[in-house]
């Protein structure tokens, strides 16, 4: 039960720490590493083909511009692949990432979480195992009573003001 | 390990009926039904609430327009939520449902699949349960398999032209 | 004779301050809210129920990204809801909200105002209040004359550049 | 309590059709005229300025393409207008009317619904009409109970095949 | 042979400003006004079915957001209009004003320019005047030669570096 | 007192007929031909250097996809040019010869019509010459007289029906 | 000198048959073939990694939605790779596949061409070759005189009209 | 074996300066300047029509906005012409010089690159020459290899720390 966060440059990590530090919160492990599409296939050949070999239960990619790399994993591994689609520096507002990962043809899926949304990626990965561990899918239930209350306390100190 | 497929409409399942043919096909059991976020509220709250504590594993929810139903679902369920971008009939080109189900705030994430795609949101949910359970991860290695020999047959008819 | 105001996080006030202003200046009260739909479901539950039992007459809901938040209570309350796309933080410039606002199906209605349009919102709250009441639609006539006079006062500031 | 439902074209009639028909549902009366704010504006002019003073509470407006027509009555009337955006033939897929109608600047709201979404302006103005009113009230409490049985009664029909 | 330019709102000015800028250096009179199409009605009407009475011979008008100015001035005024779409602050990116401007119905059209186009503006408003008027004509072929002068300029300074 | 109508294509004939049918209503005198910006350059070249010199008072320019027809014409002459962004086969929704006519560079406008706007660049084209030439406005005055009482005939059908 | 073309899918294949067809003309041998990044990816590296050393000059690759076809071949060849957005079933109206093929990162180009721009590929593909080769660059100078011949004979059919 | 970068102005060198670089490191000989479409057509035409008889291999010319320059050098060029979207700062998020350059009509194709791609230019330009030249191919090898020790380096770099 182990999440694989990869990413295709050193420069998504900013977003993509999001992914790493709230799976530790859940107490999921993580292995992290980069893995570019375009610039290491054959790393991305062996990492996909591999994956669910060596322990893992779901991986993380994400990617900004034309993002090829949750795709390119998803159509090797037959594990789930979380996309997050990366808000680059030369990309077109995002769309070019959201688009390039979300619309998959048939046969192929990515679970696509919004523009930089790493933070989601990771809790769906443990959603993931939590469908079928009642250990991980308990601390979500946790955790979305602490969403919750978060709110609750915002709205009390607006009627304190 | 079911699966639950819901639809904010009937005039979805022609859309939908891709996933529950193929998770047919994976031998997962599925439960169909019906839950509009906007005209049957309440519903939408105890399905939510409950999903969970009924044995159902992965909840696929298809909606077109303003699509609230895999959003409103993942705000109540500890499960993960594959969403299902639906093209209906006064949609602005289909944007309308993908941008309302995938770009959820942190902490409530869906898995957005294509517009249109409810196979691969059937897929994915395999791939979901696949990732605890060595028999339908070997099923779907098989699928995958069949996806390749399916190009390859089509490149050999192109050859033999 | 009230209007409430609700938004989905205490990060949208900036955006909705506006339209509390605008209504303290019509004379019209408010009551100020974080009702969270994706967070404290239970909340919006409880809110849009009985919103038009406890003196409320419009509602006027802000929410950024996937915001569903106007299209919820508007499926089970029967009072207009008036809709406040925010441009949050992560969204996809706006897109987002305006269409997850906008684009609501048939039976449940959500008047839409402009991205970031708090100020609008007010004042069409208070134009609603005002169809049936003549003290507020005068005080509406006298807004919309002072809105001429700053032009008139702005053009003749030109003119004598 | 009567509500106006102007267009900018007659060929905006087929899609209009659909408010008037749910106001009369609603019991409540309409006027229905063609003012074209580009070939009619004297007549813009007069209608916009004198509405609130011959009965008439609130005001649905539909046009297509560079739909100015919503936007100027609410420069004039201040009395609630509801835009509705008309996909007309030669629109750029309907987001030159979706945003002549929503992004009017301050101090002057179009409550605008979704492309095509006469039906919706149609509720829209009778729960305005409903917010002073306990009978309008009643029969929106009523029409979304209905929206809520028609849903249940599909989702039965989908269980009994 | 006068030049009005108009625009919404004194926030406009600094786009407009090069419209003004640029008429004076083809030595033509320019009127300058600020007309709201949303909070001045009245003078909009009064400005737009005289302005051919009074010696204007072209009508430039500059707005933002759901920007009606140009189109409501086409609508009463026989002059050409040529209509400047202004990005402003709350616009999503400037679609917003280059389809209200641009998007007009048959029978009433605006010339519309390029997003923030002023200088653009000001010098088609020349050339319709140069249409019929040597002199002007002229003043045009020299412009354009002086760009293409500036731009051989540019060319060397790039050989010489 | 010519205008000169071109095209890129003879498929743009269908849309650009309109421009040439206002045109022959307001009794003035058109010149059409086919002008590829890409496959005939010299002659555009030849055709934008001299229509200035052969009586031609305004350009009308059509044309599809990436289309740069209007803006090549515009650099070479110093006439008027109006272009109209024509939405053929494989035009990406009209977006793309939208943008290439409007998004002209500081210094050499396009008076851009709305996509397949060929009857409004004709009625454009008459305005500019009645810019300068009073009975040509007097038949703009007419004619907008016309479009007015179309509406009020249409107004009229509505309340007898 | 030979210029391989693939497909993400047979499907593409009536959009892609205009490269063969005009290589065909230019009389440059083409080699065809199925290639899909997402169901073959062996395949795919196979292909990649070794057409520069069997006598493959220029790759034409195809394919729609999330189209990871041209970018990932061009991860893995050193030479030019030309992509073809295709308007495939389910696409966003074309933007998926365009965005897709062109925003690739710094250092991995693809040619793009238009959406469905497949005879554009094959005539780039015979640029590409003819800009080392005298016979093939002649043919296209003599296609280009055949462009322009046809434009002038349409032009002169309009005039005996 | 020359390959000439073109810009429609010296504000685009900022953008085009990377595809000077990156050829400088291929060995490949450059020849840069301004040619603008709009403001030097002269120039244009003489550089298009005789740029491949002065040695020039590959043109690679960027421009924003209503970007003609491109599109203009392909219909007079036999060469492989590379075009760069640049987003300029009136550009409406650089969609305008995406289209304006993608989108070209069948027979005169331009091979496009990522907005602001210069660099991606560059390198394409060289795969042109090296699809002839083995030299230039395998430096384009040799490339390739050094992304992918970089990644490499970035990836052991993560896992050190």
């Amino acid at each position: 039960m182990k999440v694989a966060i990869i990413m295709g440059s050193i420069s998504d990590m900013p977003v993509m720490q999001e992914a790493i530090d709230i799976l530790k919160e859940f107490g999921i492990e993580t292995e992290v590493d980069i893995v570019s599409a375009h610039r290491t296939p054959e790393k991305l050949f062996d990492f996909s083909t591999k994956a669910h070999e060596i322990g893992i239960s779901v991986i993380i990619a994400g990617a900004g511009g034309a993002a090829h790399l949750p795709g390119m994993v998803a159509s090797m591994s037959p594990l789930p692949v979380i996309g997050v689609p990366v808000k680059s520096s030369n990309s077109i507002d995002g769309w070019d990432s959201v688009l390039s990962i979300l619309q998959m043809p048939g046969g192929v899926p990515v679970a696509t979480v919004a523009l930089n949304g790493a933070k989601n990626a990771g809790i769906l990965a443990a959603q993931i195992i939590g469908s079928a561990d009642a250990t991980t899918l308990n601390r979500i239930i946790t955790y979305k009573q602490s969403l919750k209350e978060a709110v609750i306390k915002a709205s009390e100190g607006l009627k304190n003001k």
